[in-house]
């Protein structure tokens, strides 16, 4: 079953259980996607409103933009346990023989790429969430900018969970190209989304 | 229905329409009880392994309060959403007459005080989840640091997100003692939270 279609209730349960997955991948992921909703409800309280009428086209195009971000997150929470589980299947496979061996190393290592690939995804999508997150707290509904900057502190933690996730998998991967280049744009995508959303939280601090 | 039943797809649904609640606050609680779910999984696969015998009964008791904080932070969603309901019917009352006038006035004022008070509560519950998930980081099996890590973060976002909550409604708050008492409680919860959630974030990234 899609995590997305467990109750909140069951879905903790699941968390908390002893199985390594989902976890932390997930968590971020769905941090992200409460994020997005979050921009959906503040601009759909500002559209329509005569106060905010110079700013209705840009808060429908994040009513769309934010209602699809959504769900590519959800998406991301499944694939991120799925990730991890096919790491664990790789893990298992025979090592009796040389050819089973190398077979087996290869499959881990192709499986720790896809584990790290599927958080850099949610990572790289933060720092969208964050932008928008920021049009959000800046030009929305006055009364949901609290909500506009949870949507910040979220893609703020959804990232930097997404970063944990995508650095412990790069540890075990011996192709240090790829392992290089990761790590690169983990560092970038971190720091613009902190420029962001330090940005967006100073403007509706003064405010509170 | 109570928010813990509903998908997590639902949920989200909900979140994004154009109903102010649940909004933030819910939003606070949720990832308060995915930290504490965080930190029971990191205990449970912690508990029964040679490797970390000398922390068996601290990670025991760390699976049994933070599947009870899990539950805690869960009901504090509904509740949050109910107090911001209850104020938007305060502000229905007729006013027609003075003692009708006054009477909202009183009403609204109550409200506001409960929309206060129930993520003050989410944001003392923050405190005791850092300061588990800060005990999960370090003694934890080593395998999960990064969803320790992760509820960290989550103790850290969903304190600040509910300090915006409280803030924003004690503005409202014609009661200065009562405001200057949860403001100042806000302030030295979020310096204690900071501290812990930077220390336990420091003690992982070194081993990233």
């Amino acid at each position: 079953m899609s995590m997305k279609e467990m109750s909140l209730r069951s879905f903790l349960v699941e968390l908390a259980s002893d199985s390594p997955a989902p976890g932390g991948g997930s968590v971020a992921a769905f941090d992200g996607a409460m994020g997005a909703s979050l921009v959906s409800m503040v601009a759909r309280l500002t559209v329509g409103k005569e106060k905010y009428k110079e700013h209705q086209a840009i808060m429908e195009e994040l009513m769309k933009d934010c209602d699809k971000m959504r769900d590519e997150f959800l998406d991301l929470m499944d694939k991120d346990s799925n990730a991890f589980n096919d790491f664990m299947k790789a893990m298992r496979l025979p090592k009796n023989t040389e050819e089973e061996k190398k077979e087996r190393t290869f499959a881990m290592q192709e499986a720790l790429k896809k584990a790290a690939l599927v958080p850099m995804e949610t990572l790289r999508r933060c720092l969208d969430l964050a932008k928008k997150a920021e049009i959000a707290v800046e030009r929305g509904n006055v009364n949901a900018v609290t909500d506009a900057g949870t949507a910040l502190l979220l893609a703020s933690s959804s990232a930097k969970a997404a970063s944990y996730n995508v650095l412990i998998n790069l540890k075990s991967i011996k192709d240090e190209g790829f392992a290089n280049q990761l790590k690169s744009e983990v560092e970038s995508l971190l720091k613009a989304i902190d420029d962001t959303v330090l940005r967006g939280l100073k403007s509706l601090e003064e405010n509170l």
